[in-house]
């Protein structure tokens, strides 16, 4: 049964199944305390803590095990914030980030703090130029991922730290998506990173701080991992973190090379085998196990489930996957469609075979979905009427139904003609613009309206 | 080898290694998605928590799991004081609080709020009219342990939770060491725990939270437990710790019975064994598993590493074991001596055989450490010399040395006569009256000296 949602959570890496079990007979003991099982577990501790600083690129004593890359992100950004208090209270993050990352971001203008979030361009890249011009005397700190989590895209990591370099403000990289294929490229001032994303354990994430970063525990005191994790080290889960980082680094590039021809086939086949497809993210400059597109007039939850029931587990960014009923905020800063969104992350390990399965599956799936939703099947709208204006009541229904709404009556206005969708969907705002880039259509804007939102499509073919 | 220290962290219960082992395969995907392997984590998920509730008491969606007991309490602490902040910024603790608790207390101090310590018995017990006496108005949260970790004492829960309620204040009750013998007295608003003190694996804490009880928790907004624990939860770790809680639950009684009989042994039996010692906490109202003793004119490190030399690990409140040079803060608010302390608790399954080895290893270890410190070895003071007035300057010295020389001199004054000590050693403003009271000598009091603290003791014997 494949998995193709390793960028959600890896299964566990032999190796790290290896050392957990041999940490539980040895590890079990607080490794502060003076008698023998502690020594034994203070042993290992720092043999865990050696080979991932090797890892990552930076000291022993720089890095910190967190509970998970979230706590890292939450109590990394905090510390640095507050240790760089005197510089100021500005925030720069990259739009894309993971929400980790613009909660904390959230949390700090809760708190009278700014931030400044970053575009990217479609392909969901930063420009090194715009992270730069959003760098203030009064920024305490900037983030910026190293890859993005949903769409695989390569952030100019190297670039951004020089600018940071030059403004002295501390750059954080998540590495939470990278660090088992490579180290990050050097420059950064905080790095933090989550052990399950690589096959390691749950419950362990990373924290590097660079020595001479100011840096400001936030929270009670605690004396564990220099102050910057408090509570009792989960040492097997760590030892295993450290030990599947080294195997999985072993094997990574000769991995990531086979990977990416994978994910290159299914870029390449998936747009060929269905219509009105849009693959996101950075072609080339992307994490090498990780594709993402979008499947025009298609409900991104029933797409989910249909592919499950086939035996294939994908996650989505489509508004209907979510809790909030909102597209993903990454696709969103993209601008690219979000219906219908399907991010297919393979496993090490993953074969040839499944993604073939999986590429024979989809199209199949896709038209059965569309066909219940009532999809238009053609690509070129009809002849066209009479009337200039038409406006098209969609409000009450979630997507894909406005953009499916849309399709169907753009042949109803002439060349030229208007088409006016009324929606109060939250991916409207994105998948209606998106539609007319894919459907040569103009999009013209949206204007708020008595119920919802007025979106304004003129007809171009 | 016998390990006598599972108050700091057990060794992992058999049923745990099985669970987690389990769950390492079925329950590593994330429980909030929707595929299959999500869908397979979300019910393991469940399931620790229905087990996990059941265990404590509560509704299931009362419970979040949280990567520690250290987090629970900080957590828990400060999202209850953030919830009830339009009461006030007054926490109310009892002075013998595990330091998470403590810390968070200074952490609101910090901050601007107030905190008042409630003092103990010389058995570490609260007062529970003591203890509703400083309930005030603008109490927002109280906190009280179930027992006391470094001395046993069972603290009187339920009389407190009904001045709590009284008063209208939340009480949070931090029942780390006592969960696996059997759940807490009712009436408590919150409820923290730790699975590895019971036999679960590192990782995993407990944060209870009564319906109806405010509660904003603070940091970055996470959807993972309610809001209350952000992160990827470390689902094996979970299911492991919701396994054993059942497990040791089922054994509870029966175990509990049997290592009373061990420690009420060991409480009988050292003092006959080993001259000059204080055994501390309540004799009765304990923890089943944990007894705490202090011996005189003993170095409490060295003490340690002779056991451990022969093979008995355990661990101490002195203060030449902490990093920060101080006694416990526990045998600080007890008043108690602090040199030469040992803890022993017993984990699940401790002989009856390690428990005899450990007592006849004990009275020899003791006093070997003694002879090599030079104590002096009569109980009785010489008949006196005829200076009424003596001052005798253990500046720059460390415990016990302030304690053992004060005993040697203290037979150079006539009875009636005062010994003035020197010393600007933390652990003699402990140690002193400690051994006043012990050896019957009168204590007078300190005051500030041009170096250190002038602690008058006066010759009664």
């Amino acid at each position: 049964m494949p998995y193709f949602d390793a960028a959600s959570a890896a299964p566990l890496h032999p190796v790290a199944r290896q050392a957990l079990l041999a940490a539980l007979d040895e590890g079990w003991a607080d490794p502060a305390r003076l008698y023998r099982e502690g020594r034994r577990a203070r042993l290992l501790l720092d043999a865990a803590r050696e080979a991932s600083a090797e890892a990552v690129g930076c000291r022993p004593d720089e890095l910190a095990f967190t509970p998970s890359g979230t706590r890292a992100l939450h109590d990394g950004i905090a510390g640095a914030l507050a240790g760089r208090r005197r510089a100021g209270r500005h925030l720069v993050v990259s739009a894309v980030e993971h929400s980790a990352v613009l909660h904390s971001g959230d949390a700090l203008e809760a708190e009278g703090g700014s931030v400044t979030r970053v575009p990217v361009d479609r392909s969901g890249r930063v420009d090194p130029a715009g992270y730069a011009a959003a760098l203030r005397p009064d920024t305490a700190l900037a983030a910026l991922q190293s890859a993005n989590h949903e769409v695989g895209t390569e952030q100019p990591v190297a670039e951004v730290a020089g600018a940071c370099r030059e403004a002295g403000v501390p750059l954080l990289v998540d590495a939470a998506q990278s660090l088992g294929w490579g180290p990050v490229a050097p420059g950064w001032s905080l790095l933090t990173a989550s052990a399950h994303k690589w096959g390691g354990p749950a419950g362990v994430g990373l924290l590097a701080v660079r020595k001479g970063v100011r840096f400001a525990a936030r929270g009670p005191v605690d004396e564990r991992e220099s102050g910057r994790a408090p509570g009792f080290p989960d040492l097997p889960a760590v030892v295993a973190a450290a030990a599947s980082l080294r195997a999985v680094r072993a094997e990574a590039a000769e991995e990531a090379a086979r990977l990416r021809a994978l994910v290159d086939r299914i870029r390449a086949r998936v747009p060929e085998l269905v219509p009105d497809v849009e693959i996101v993210g950075d072609p080339v400059r992307r994490l090498p196990h990780l594709v993402t597109f979008s499947c025009l007039y298609v409900d991104g939850e029933t797409l989910l489930h249909a592919l499950d029931r086939e035996g294939f587990s994908v996650s989505s960014g489509s508004s209907c996957t979510s809790s909030t009923l909102e597209p993903s905020h990454v696709l969103r800063a993209m601008g690219v469609l979000s219906e219908g969104n399907v991010r297919v992350s393979l496993p090490r390990g993953a074969s040839s075979e499944d993604v073939e399965a999986f590429l024979g599956v989809l199209p199949g799936v896709v038209a059965s979905v569309r066909e219940r939703l009532g999809a238009p099947s053609d690509a070129a709208p009809s002849a066209g009427g009479t009337a200039e204006e038409l406006v098209l009541d969609s409000l009450g229904k979630r997507c894909p139904i406005p953009v499916i709404e849309l399709a169907k009556v753009i042949g109803d206005v002439p060349v030229g003609g208007v088409v006016t969708v009324l929606s109060d969907d939250e991916a409207a705002r994105l998948d209606i613009p998106a539609w007319c880039e894919m459907r040569g259509q103009e999009y013209v804007g949206e204007r708020a309206a008595e119920r919802g939102v007025a979106y304004r499509v003129r007809r171009r073919a």
